[in-house]
């Protein structure tokens, strides 16, 4: 694979039932964590369920973050997907796991990028790659 | 594991490098992968870097569908995370791999939810769970 990213899938279970509602709270919260990634932030979307849960999203300049949450079971999914080499994904997550305090959390990261065998192959041309967090934005 | 969605991590390799640019082709593709999955949009986000590429997100009553391109590479990193028995994500990458007109695809499929062993030890209330295509929102 050539490698252009990091995708963190962090579950976080316990948490309180209230901050997992309360859709201020946790776009704040996405928000922080963006900038503790040292990302820059392009927009957002967050959204409150009836009865019961919030969904949003953070796009930046190096992918996005995400969130779902279930205040029923105290848990919420989260997203944190970074790409080129300044950002620190696992820094934003530290933060949300402390923010959120789930009794007990789990994080995969998955590599995002173009799978093998034989990326070289596949495109035409191929310009020097800028990582993103170099990209303006229009 | 408490299964609650299906997280679907789809690369695409080969597409055309001045479709991966185009913000609004783009957007309709998304748009229109949600409604292949059956799935609610609730608002979306996309945006145009120079000099090359397009991120965007979908949030959807069950979830959301991103994207960030790499025309350079002619590459793609697509997620559709839906929730709840309803929504068909399998439905909204095929729709994406027919529209993208990858020359190569890989698909991860990775279950999301409350993580064992005992997820019924950790939250007090459990009031019956609404899929959350059933959901209002607000």
């Amino acid at each position: 694979m050539r490698n252009l990213g990091t995708h963190l899938l962090l579950e976080m279970v316990g948490c309180k039932p209230e901050f997992l509602d309360n859709k201020e709270e946790i776009c704040s919260a996405l928000l922080r964590a963006a900038t503790k990634a040292r990302a820059t932030v392009l927009g957002n979307s967050f959204h409150k369920f009836s009865p019961q849960g919030v969904s949003g999203v953070v796009v930046i300049a190096e992918s996005h973050l995400s969130i779902h949450t279930w205040p029923e079971f105290g848990y919420a999914a989260v997203d944190v997907f970074t790409c080129g080499d300044r950002a620190m994904p696992h820094r934003a997550a530290d933060y949300l796991i402390e923010a959120f305090a789930p009794t007990r959390h789990e994080i995969k990261a998955i590599p995002r990028g173009i799978p093998g065998p034989n990326p070289e192959m596949m495109v035409s041309e191929r310009p020097t790659w800028s990582p993103p967090a170099e990209r303006g934005w229009m």
